[in-house]
Order: C-alpha cells, then sequence, then structure tokens
C-alpha cells in the first residue's frame, strides 16, 4: 500500500554539530536502506528547503508507523501523510 | 526536471453531469497521453479526496504551464506546485 | 486497517429539499449498510455541526475511497482522513 | 457522554531522555487504567505522528477536564476537543 | 453541562427578504424560548458581526445538537462550539 | 460595556515550579477581586486546554486593558477580544 | 471610545451595476454623515484592495455594532473589529 | 505618503527585566521623536495585546523601513504593513 | 517607489466566453501600456496557476492603487501588496 | 529559468550578535557574487519585514537549492519558492 509523505525537518539552532552530523548520518544509511527494500520507493528533495516528498510502499499504517517513528530525525520533523490509491486514469502498472 | 504537482478539483454544483463527463474524457485522454510521452511521470489519488497527487517530468516551468493550463479541468482546481531535486540520500537513478 | 474518517457536509442553499432528501435517504441505507458489514466501524455526530467523525475498517486505501467517493453526498462533503494504528498503550484487542 | 479528542504530543529538545521516559510511563500507565474503567473508550495512534485520537466516556465536560489536565504530558500536549453526540444512521448501540 | 457556541451567520445574497425575515422571525422566537427554559443561558451580539456569542446549559451534547440543528438559521451558520467547566478561580455559583 | 475575551496559557516549559506557583497563585486572587468588583462577570475554564473564557464589564477598552495586562500570566498568554453588544433577541436585562 | 476597523467589501460578481451603484452611493453618503458627526473619525482605503481602514470614535460597543450593521454594504463586507486604547507612548492628545 | 502598521511585540520570556526595560525606555523616546516629527501620525494600543496601530507618513518605503528597522524592539515584533491612499468618501484632508 | 503585487484570477464559472475574452483582451492591452511606461516594470506568470508576480514602479501608494482598481480583471482578483525597498545587498541600480 | 523566492530571516533571540554579524557579512558577499554572475538576478528588501523578494536565473531546481541551501542565513530562514514562466502580456524580453 502506498503512502505519500512530505517531512520538514527543523533541527533546533542549539543542536551541537557533532550530534547533527551524526543524526543526519544515521538517517541517511536507514533511508537507503529502506529503499534497497522497497519500502521507501520515492525520495525527492523539496527545492528550497530542508524537506522531502516521499513514496512509501508498506503494508499498512502500522508499518508506516514504525518506519517513520524511528528515524532518527523523526522528533525534529513535520510530517504529513496520505494514503494513495490507483489513479483510473494512470497508466502505469507499478504505480500501485 | 521534476515537478511536484497536487491537484483537487472542484467542479461546481450546477455543472450539467453531460458537460463534467465530457471534460473528465478529454481529461483522461490527455492525461494518458502526457503519461505515454514519459512528461506525467507519476499519477496518484489521494485517498478519500477528488484530487491526485502527480510528478511531472519537463523542460522546465514554462512547459509545465502549458501542459497544466491546458487541461480541461483546470479552470476546476486548486494546484499547488513544488520544484523537486535529486535528494543527497537517493539511491534510485530515475527520480531525477 | 483503520481509517479515521471526518466529512463535513455543505449542501448547496439552492439544492430543492426533494434533492436534498433523497440523497440524505440514500447516504443513510448506504451508511448503514457499510456498518453492518464491519466497514464503517463506528459513525459519531460532531454537536453543533452537520458533520461525522467516523472509523473505518478496510482493506486498504483503495477499498477507503472506493467507498467514500461513491457515497451520495461525496461531491457535497469536505473530507479529511488519517491513517490509524495500535497505540502502544491500547488495552483494547478490537481497536486494531 | 462522548468526547473526540486529538492529542499531539511535543516535548521540548531539550527534555532530558530520563525525565521523558518516566513521563511517559506514568502517561501509560494512567492511560491503560482510565481505559479499564471504561472512561478512555478508544485510542488509537495517528499514523506518522506523536499523536493519538481518542473517544472519552464521562459525565460530563467537568470530568474530561480533570482527567486531560492530570495527564503527565498534558503540559507538552496539543489537544482539540469535539463534543460527539449519536449520529441518527449509526445502527451500534454502543457508541453513544 | 455548559457550552460555549459562536455562531456566524452567512445569509446568501440572493435569499428573497420575505423568506430570510421570516427565518428571522422564527429564529427570534425560538431563541427566546430557550432562554425562558434556561437552555441558552447567555446570548451577546459580538459588535460588527452577523454574529452571537452563547453560553447554553443543556443536558448533554445530543441536547445541544438537537438545539443548534433545528435552529432555522442552522442551514447559514458557521459554528463554533466548546464544552465549558466550573474554573477553580471562579466564585460564582451559577457559572456551572 | 461587556467584552467577551479568551486567554490561553502558554507557561515556558522551563519555568520553575516555583515562580509558576507563585504567578498562579496572585493571578488567583486578583481573578477574584475583580470578579467581587463586577469587573470580571464571568469566568469559564474551556474543557481539555490551559484556557477560559470570560466577559468583563468595564468602563471601556482602556480599563479592560489595565486589567488584562497587569494580570501576572499576561506575557504568558494569547489573548483574543471581541466587544459585545445587547442582541435584539436577548431576554435577559443584565447581559448588557 | 475609539474602535479599529478594517472593511473588505465583496460584491456577488451577478449584482446588477444599477443595484451596486446605488448602495455605494447611499453608503458615501452615509459615510461622510458619520465623519462630519466626529464618529467616523479616519478613513482610508488601502491600495490595492477594496477595502478600507477607519477609526471610530463612539460611546460604546453598541453604537460601533449599529452604525457598521446598517451600512448598505455591511451584507457583502468582511469586517475586523478591534477595541483601541491610549498608547503610553503617544503624544497626541487627540488619539483617544 | 501613508503607511498602517501593526507591531505585535513578543519579548522572549528569558530576557532579562534590565534589558527589557532598556529597549522599553528608547523604545518610547524614539515613538515619541517620531511623532514630533510627524512621521509616526498615530499610534494606539489595541486593548488586551502588547500591540500597536500605528499610521506613518513618510517619503516612501524606504524612510518607512529605515524607521521600523531600526526601533528597539523591532527584533522582537511581528510587524504587518499596508500602503494607504486617499478613500474617495474621506472628507478629511489631512488623511492623506 | 516600487510595489510587489500578486494577482490571482478567479473567474466566476458562469462567465460567459466572450465577455471573459473581452476583459482579458483589455487587461493585456492596459498591461502592455503601462509596461511601456514603465509602470509596471515586471510581470512573470506563476507556474501552474492562472496568477501574476509583477514588480510596479510608481509615484506611491495613490497611484498603484489607480493602477489596480481599474484593470478590467479586478473584480476577480484576490491581490496581494508588498512595499518594497532597496536592498542593502543589491548591486542593481535599477531595481530601486 | 526563473524562481520566485521569498526568504524571511528568523535570528534566534541568544545568537552571539559577533556570530549573526559574521553570518550577515559572509551572506552579503556571496548575495553579491551571485548578482555578479547573473544567477541572482533581482534583489528587493520588503518594507518592515527582515526579509527579501528575489528573482533567480538558475539552471534548474537543482542549482536553485544548491545556491540556497549554502547561504548562511539558510537554518533561519522561512523561504517560499515559486516557478516563474513568460507571462503572455510581458513586453520585457528579458524577463524569462
Amino acid at each position: 500500500m502506498l503512502f505519500h509523505v512530505r517531512m520538514d525537518v527543523r533541527l533546533p539552532h542549539d543542536m551541537p554539530p557533532d550530534k547533527a552530523d551524526a543524526l543526519k548520518k544515521i538517517e541517511r544509511e536507514r533511508a537507503q536502506e529502506l529503499q534497497r527494500q522497497g519500502k521507501w520507493r520515492h525520495l525527492w528533495r523539496v527545492a528550497g528547503h530542508y524537506s522531502n516528498v516521499s513514496i512509501f510502499d508498506v503494508s499498512g499504517a502500522d508499518e508506516l508507523h514504525d518506519i517513520l517513528s524511528t528515524l532518527p530525525l523523526f522528533p525534529f520533523m513535520d510530517i504529513s501523510v496520505s494514503a494513495l490509491c490507483r489513479h483510473p486514469s494512470s497508466i502505469r502498472d507499478d504505480d500501485t
């Protein structure tokens, strides 16, 4: 099942750079592992923002929440989630 | 270049069903033609809404505007546009 | 899978009462049929509003969209959808 | 009487993990006790958010406020409250 | 139980004056009857707006909804509802 | 002259409990004194919120501002003010 | 007593020009009469908008409401009202 | 040229009272000097808020920005600016 | 003096195409005339919207309002206006 | 390709003045270098705000993001981005 997720990262200004870098490194490894598993299907940067637009392909809301809530940057993100379904005009079989 | 577009359709309640059906039919044909051309890369329905989330792959803002502003339902849609760029953590080469 | 849905009905002021009554009657029958099927699990009125808060138990976003988009009042409702998952503090097994 | 409550938790980033864990533990025990008493009738997690949607069954607004305002996380939550009543299309007797 | 209600009236511009006057007359009679019954405890006009702020004293959300949803102007009002409870600093016994 | 005021208290999370308690104690004494003087005519708690809805009966905007801006919690409150006038359908003489 | 009022006029697109002109003419005469009486103390146009910012000097909220609610364009305006008081840094005696 | 400006002051809760008092004192002197020069034409307090509504009479946007951005409290204010022009119904020659 | 203006056009769905075309033709001629006069300095289309972003170079707010309020599409536009001034980091002399 | 960007700077109140000055100095040098390269085509100050409105002329969203995300003040800015295209009524060849 597909979910559209936008994440806006807002790191506290007083977070030590070392801690921020460490969090980002783990976040990146986790994101790439989830992409390789096919669960984080698309990942784009929104131009001009410390934000991404993503498409997740998971078994349901529980798996989505497990993934998002264990991301290292989760406590520092505003997240919006929309459940997606097949569009009747879509011709692309893998967009489901 | 990629753009993230969300379209929310709001047909006037007093539009004759015949006219609405005709508009939707042309809209669908146009959407499928643009998908075959590779310009309308992804197209999903947002669950519970007469809305879609789409990814366009166009030469730039002018081509995007030409496409969107000539859709039959353009006068009846609220549209939001975000320019996308490659995410540093993406492992998918075709998401650019 | 559970979804939380709020529906705010906004009937056009110039809709003939006969048409409104007919739509509401079909809406009611459809809502009760879906409740009997176990898909529309909870249905509450929000006090002071022509609105409801509902919990749907469906196979996924596609089934939810099929249900909502074929409700007779769908063209006249503002709808918001949130995917739900089990809360770690919940003690109620049927809230999943 | 039923109330629909959404709670969005926003812990300060500089709260010591020990203090956060202690608060969450008491919150959980309190939530489960209130569920066992039948006052916190439903409790769901909103996917992708540190938030819950809940249904309370209490004697009135005073009891609801007593419950919510004494939750350990109350100072760190954005809360929205809606009074619910029986929906005329509901077929479920215990949703009142 | 007390509820705080704000009602903003928005009559359609094309409603015939006769119809508007008839609705307002019935609304007034209904409002005064409910005041005499003690259910509509306070009623103020918000300066500069076709709006009121009201305090209702009812048995619960069901009675509140019955009252509000049968007001003649209900289809033409934006309504917001807040459940009230006794304030710990209040010295007035009848504000409960 | 009557004013409708809603106050939402937002104490900084790092305020020492002693200071918070002292502020609340003075706030309470001040609120009760103003009620005894007839200037703070009504005071209700909004269920689920650290907020109140109040009706002030003062000589005008200057007196209202003097009262509100000298409350101990004033620096920590979001306040909204609406001027009230007699509603033509009101039957209660003391609501003016 | 002074009130700050902003009025945004939104005439229905299908109002006959004759009716609109007649309403505006009466509105203008009424505005000028109120200015001559000293009650509508200031009146400015907001550049780029069919809107005004005004300062009223009236006996209280009742007189303000009487004035605003009887303006010919009242049914077609979004109005916001703020009660003003003397600013401690003001040196102008007539701004009270 | 006239500008309508609303300033909402939000002092950080942890600013030392001495610093706050010093800033306010300079702010006041600067405001009064600008009033004497005729540039800060009107200055009102918004009842219930640490806010003011002001009318500036300056040569243009550059002078307005010079004035506002050098106020001692500028870093702590939310400011909204509207350019004003003569209202066709105004009878007051000095409101231009 | 420079103003930044965004105009969002919302034509009523029931406007006859002939009338819409006539309005747009006059709007275009007027826009081009103002560009030739140097008053409408920049004019861009916002991709995906029936909207423009413009920079006006006028003598002040009165001239800006005269221009905007006499555009044929003025009654059908949502307009936002910001006064601009020279940026201290700008190296372009004609951006003032 | 052109982008319209608005940047609102919100420096933390507790940033040491030395650090703020250093950031602003580098920001200014970077802004001027990008203007000389023709990539930051226009740069205006919004009167009354610590904000700018800018027009960027870049190869696409990736270059825009590279520029914006490496500005020294990027972590302290709220940024909004709109893709621009040629307006059909524009007579200025360099506004593309």
